[in-house]
């Protein structure tokens, strides 16, 4: 299989040539930049030589890319996959986007978090590529809108109580996520240079970050209605790792096991969930690398709320190995193939 | 004026060293260590070598301390202060502890959170020192509990709008905070060592942490009635900072302007709470090394609640420099008196 | 074939069972941990839940571990491997041993540097384990002794030019290593605690650390004489890596593309070592998680001295990655065999 | 005294401005930026918010001000200094410039390294601002080149023995020096971005280095010959602090309690120089914050060389402290006035 991947210098694209390096049968064949087209692919990223064929691979302009690839991953800039996607799935090909574009149905809701959506008749065919909702959506789509890194984390964190019923809607949902500094990109930028992010721990975007309606809009299909949430991302300085904790008043009292094993039947065939015991909280180190989502849950009496804490590598489950999960599944693999790597830790 | 510190090997300890070493007219005439005494303080704390009289002190253990200091600040282990306060009180001298021994107004409540108290009787007469709150009587104890570094910057996030009558209860309060590693102490301990901590991000404690009582005791005291609080403590790669993330609900239509005045006025006096213009976002490095306390605020019309950030140098505000402000107050100087540092960014 | 590790839950044997978890046809039947014998293996290693078979390792004492394994893949403390290694051999099993116990020659070395060898007979049958210098030898050992992460830095960046006799020796040979905290160990340890470690940089063991002599053997071995090193660690706040800058005087002029070519020759065979073009400088990130050595060459005209900057990661190359490559030669599998792992970066 | 601060918003502009808050009966009247000219301090630095009278002054462009202030630091870029130098001398004002434009006695050496020097004549007058090495000169000068960081932390490992005639040319001087990240400035720059320098280490400009002439020159001043240098830095993922690690071969035969005490005596009345005890090794943490530099002293045996580590905090006294210990000097001032800070630990 010819792969292609598009935005191949940013971060998600380095941890796409990192995830594709070693799979038999599969080969990159194209690597686009639009910033760094005609350098070599590893003398722009030097840890990649010697990996893989990348020594041979020439970054190219994102120009007339119809056909040079079976499936195209992009990992391009917001509002670039929506003006290329329409000719590459004209020309056989199937798609991983991993940016925003094709993740909100309602063009008017894209409108006003992004801008005006230059391929609204490819919405409804765009899957959402979060497999433990959609797999066998995605099984059958030529177009998967890869989540965003937050979405993930919150979603896996709040859906089998939302799928189950059991959310007591009075209180506002609140989802309190902590990000690694990869989610900003691959970007010169002082606000996310080291000396203003090591020994820094701030709050950013507090209200308005355009992750939320991507979040309300899957909660509220999982809940049935249109639920309100209180979204808070906050920078941590850390390369990798997403941990959301998420707060939610049950329906009815109940004890933490139930909460326990309506979770773990919710996630018994997804390969990438680690329910962890009760009273076991997760790290982000634990998933450093992998595709996995760690999960904790919390009882807390005393307020009478539940928490749920998830973390994830926003890099690799937050964008390319969720990508290629995706990539696995649209192909006929298995979910998991070639992305059974163990956590880097420490 | 004759200073004693307990516990003066602890980072809290090694951060009053820190402050109390240019005072003119006072100085610091003992330090204690129960597990370093015999040793001349500056072998154990190099960094303080040449620093004031420090390279004259040796540790002595923490027995028979009456009479060797005018003012004492403790900043032992939980347990330690109970047991020798009324002594050094008697002795004539004025105290500040640093640990939870004075905290909590209910004997009951400290026996179910920490110990039996041992000196119950002195309860009534301690004072919370957390000048913002409680600066008057302050400024007339012999006792005073310095309080915890989370319980600071939650209440200082959370008391203007708890005072004005202004929260809507029937949302759960929600405290979700982010430490740096010096609140868990200068110890041996392998999960606080940095291959556990660097480049990793957790929860810990979700439910039960200790500090609980401490700040629904002084929330509920601000709101005049019992408030229910879901608080949740991670541990960020930092050494110093807290940042803490409060989501309330308004009991009324507000513009973010009108919480704004009540933040304004509630703070006019206070020389060390930075309130930031709306939709600036604090930063732990803001207020490194300082007393200061940043907030933000703001107001989060999708989900209907408020939401306020608040940052403190848990080393420093939220211990060893909240513990000279109420040292300066309890005898007569200036709250800010030689803590008047800038930040130490970046 | 069936793998045992020996301190399994130190930092060297948990990346052993990471690199040794998808190895088809071999298995870890056995994992040893002193401090944590009796627990579920990833109970104490809760990032490996799900990896591999190890959700069904129990981890056992270190004793009468004959017959138990094929290879046994020793991580232990210092002095544990030298006290066993003679009855596993006599058990048929092929050992590779990643602590010092095997790697002087010299009993009496041994002594002064460490404690009374206890199994000086094997000295002589125990091989190297740096593959550049010694492939074929430990394609016929059964005891190999994995080189300590210092030395594998320096040697692979001086090997070149000693052997080809083009170094000075008027000038004494200087080597600076950095290298991150992993290397002390899972340990708790005030000094490597995050506070005390975190936003620091320091020297450690300036003069006379262990890894001392190990280096000048192999150095002195390459040149055919005895050489003088002067050699110092530091201590960077990175959980991975070390970074190794050696300077040598070159015997005669040379240009710097001439040196090169004799660092591309002699490591042309090597699957692991990666060597720069003409100044550009090695970065820890580029090969963390891997097994690689990168390399780059320097030839200062102002001083006359040659630099040779090397990197590895110390717990993969400077420890389990390098023991897996010996493993591979010893079974008669590719050097490179599962350990083809793209750098994690970032 | 009016005090003008050039170049404010740069990290080293950022650090005079901590340091200059609190000296009576001194204020900083000016504040340049030609990047952010027009808008108030404290807006581009908030964290300076409340300090001194920094919320009154706007940034101004860096034109015309002859005049506006009795000393000017100077912390632009290099090159600004040497053309407006001549101007404020004129005006009356005494200088200290923090960038390269005033250190190299040589014109010749300054184009070949910089740019054509714009100022020749003004090189005479120029004093080089390391304080223990020129302190007479320095308190009768109205210009002052303030060192470099790397210098400051080389040259101070070095004098002492150097000024004695103890060091054996045969052997070439390595200093190998390791700098926080702050050295770079506050810049938008990709490779200095978080994520491509944390939990990271690497080299750079391995040959080549501006600081080398600087080091040089001062270096053959105290040796009395031109001496032989290889210098090489690297990036350390910490914000403050640069440790350097000099090697030299003594002349003869000497005990470490030897050399210690020719260090002793050539430190005697620096308030800035802290000598630690033999065997003891400094750490940048030790001195964070602070004007100090920190030495240890090593006799390697088996080598035969001395080691001495060197730590500074490559800010204060790589940059803003040292300008600040200058102009307390110029004006009449104790060396220390205003600078005896405790370091900042953790």
């Amino acid at each position: 299989m010819r792969l292609g991947v598009i935005g191949a210098t940013g971060y998600a694209g380095q941890e796409l040539l990192r995830l594709l390096a070693w799979r038999p049968g599969d080969e990159v064949v194209l690597a686009t930049s639009r910033r760094e087209a005609g350098q070599p692919l590893t003398s722009v990223l030097p840890a990649l030589a010697g990996v893989a064929n990348y020594d041979d691979l020439i970054l190219e302009e994102p120009v007339n890319l119809a056909g040079k690839a079976d499936v195209f991953l992009l990992a391009a800039q917001h509002g670039a996959a929506m003006g290329i996607a329409s000719e590459l799935i004209k020309g056989g090909a199937k798609l991983v986007d991993l940016s925003a574009d094709f993740r909100l149905r309602d063009p008017a809701l894209f409108e006003k978090w992004y801008q005006p959506h230059e391929a609204p008749d490819l919405l409804a065919r765009a899957v959402y590529g979060l497999p433990e909702l959609y797999r066998s959506q995605i099984a059958k789509a030529d177009l998967v809108a890869n989540p965003g890194c937050y979405p993930t984390s919150i979603i896996l964190a709040m859906a089998p109580l939302l799928a189950a019923g059991l959310v007591d809607f009075s209180q506002v949902l609140v989802a309190d996520s902590k990000s690694g500094v990869t989610g900003a990109g691959r970007e010169a930028n002082l606000s996310n240079s080291f000396c203003e992010v090591s020994d820094n721990f701030r709050a950013y975007k507090v209200v308005g970050h355009r992750h939320t309606p991507e979040i309300v809009q899957e909660l509220s299909a999982l809940a049935g209605r249109e639920v309100k949430l209180a979204f808070t991302p906050h920078l941590a300085p850390i390369n990798r790792g997403i941990l959301s904790t998420a707060y939610l008043r049950l329906l009815k009292d109940m004890s933490a096991e139930n909460v326990w094993k309506i979770y773990r039947e919710y996630y018994e065939k997804a390969p990438f969930v680690r329910l962890l015991g009760l009273s076991r909280a997760p790290e982000t180190a634990n998933v450093r690398g992998t595709n996995l989502c760690e999960l904790g849950l919390f009882l807390d009496r005393d307020s009478s709320l539940l928490k749920v804490v998830s973390v994830i590598d926003n890099l690799c489950r937050g964008a390319a190995g969720q990508a290629v999960a995706n990539l696995n599944i649209m192909t006929g693999k298995p979910e998991d193939y070639a992305l059974k790597m163990s956590p880097l830790r420490p």
